[in-house]
């Protein structure tokens, strides 16, 4: 099939062109540097909202909640999903997986997972621009899923326009790992399983923590707690409505467009990292490198020295 | 101070000349890469033990637990933690503060924390040349703190002898996380709190997935669960045997040594990715850069592109 042909099949909602056009994209090449152009151009529209807590926490239902929502607005959703532990990616339960397969025949819903996390600027990368890529085919919301701990999160959360963090009611250990992570950075915060023991205190906590300016936004913007239940579903309508506030917010500060600056900004240094990753398993296997990994790891050169040495050879 | 005599007063056990010399490893310079030279051709004796697991999952209750049993034995400890949510780092409570504060004062412990996590390579080559420093340094235990899920987990997990998974009894989307994660790596699977109710119904799961062969260790030792309280202090001595045994079954297999190269490979390649981003920022900043990054914002070069414009300029 021509590219031409691929990206029109794409933006008419084809499934399977969608699926070639971010897997190209994904991975860089020239077919892909020109469908990325094309909606790169097209881009800039839809609203990425990011929604994060540790495994557990229950984001996966509470994302299945929201897409129902969405959905029966009529808006278009896509899903990019990077917690290796989601029922999105491989490692899924039965159960979760089923609860998902509803999507699977819906035209307007897609989910890109990704599973692997071998790779240092790979995922960043691939994630980012599969944002480009669904915004570019006019999905209304895009909805980022990720752990909320690591780099890649990070770097993932920059492109989100409102930040959701997920915590489920429990130990109070839960509310100093919000404290010391990403989490700190939320927009909205959302204690699941609202129907659990200790769920009102969990939310005391959070509105202490948000009061105290300890929890603060990136934008200015006061964080809101709330219970919702998304096994339930309760709450799920004051989410969306409190979701949308933040969205008319950010939109009459003028920071809409930043966040999308921001989000390419963030896919180009991913990218850079990830091509000189690239690179260097390629060096270290070559005669050259491999002597000079056999200094290092004898000892015999420090290894700072080595790196400039590589990175001479880059 | 010179650095022959700083090197010297640290190998005398100097907490404050300690923390120098890891200072000046942790960031590329002269001096750093002289201490280094130094230290590399000491170290290699060290048991690394990484210690993974969720926040909450009471990591930090059982080091300090371990840290009493090994000091008992007048082992010299050290720990690097890298969990941002770590008692050790700065986002500590104060209750976990001053249970970790009673080590300040024996020089037979160091504790050295990451707390921030800005940078993408720096972290993983700063904890992966201060395991190098205290393996120089001739301490016996180094103990290898993280949250297991980050790339910089996985990093850091390389230069672990032994791994340690930490879980708590609770939901059984805890099992879905560890096997989605870096944890189905552990060659000890330990379940914490084990005063609490589904301590055994979580252990007979994981035991069920080691025998079911889902958890596998990366070597054919065949991982081992078990129960402990590291806040009643019970399993303690256990889990203590345990480790011992796994030293012994990779020193018989021959594969000691094999850990301590690649910790400094892995070291080599995370110091390389950090030079080159420190190197991406700058050019970014700089005319050229910046002209780069304002097409890729506006969508007028694609991100492939212009990556590889910046790769060029580096």
């Amino acid at each position: 099939m021509k590219l031409e042909e691929l990206l029109e099949r794409a933006l008419a909602g084809d499934h399977l062109a969608i699926s070639r056009v971010i897997s190209r994209v994904e991975y860089p090449s020239k077919e892909g540097a020109w469908l990325l152009s094309k909606l790169l151009a097209r881009a800039g529209q839809a609203h990425v909202i990011g929604i994060t807590g540790a495994p557990g926490s229950g984001k996966s239902t509470l994302i299945a909640r929201l897409i129902e929502k969405y959905r029966g607005e009529r808006r278009k959703v896509a899903v990019v999903a990077v917690d290796p532990s989601s029922p999105f990616t491989q490692g899924a339960l039965m159960g979760d997986r089923i609860r998902m397969q509803r999507f699977a025949t819906d035209p307007g819903v897609f989910i890109r997972s990704f599973a692997t996390r071998g790779e240092r600027g790979g995922i960043s990368t691939a994630a980012l621009l599969t944002v480009e890529v669904f915004d570019g085919l006019g999905y209304d919301k895009i909805l980022l899923e990720t752990v909320g701990v690591g780099q890649v999160d990070v770097d993932i959360m920059h492109a989100a326009h409102t930040i959701i963090v997920v915590t489920a009611p429990g130990a109070g250990d839960e509310i100093q790992a919000l404290k010391a992570g990403l989490m700190e950075i939320g927009d909205i915060y959302v204690v699941n399983k609202s129907d659990r023991p200790g769920a009102t205190e969990t939310l005391k906590q959070l509105e202490f923590a948000i009061e105290g300016g300890i929890f603060k936004s990136r934008t200015g913007w006061k964080p809101i707690a709330l219970k919702v239940s998304a096994a339930l579903g309760e709450g799920i309508g004051d989410l969306i409505e409190i979701i949308e506030r933040h969205l008319t917010y950010m939109s009459e500060a003028g920071l809409v467009k930043r966040r999308v600056e921001e989000r390419r900004i963030h896919a180009l240094k991913s990218m850079i990292l990830w091509l000189v990753e690239n690179k260097i398993d390629e060096l270290l296997s070559r005669p050259e490198g491999s002597s000079l990994v056999k200094d290092v790891i004898d000892g015999r050169i420090p290894v700072y020295t080595a790196a400039l040495k590589l990175l001479k050879l880059i």
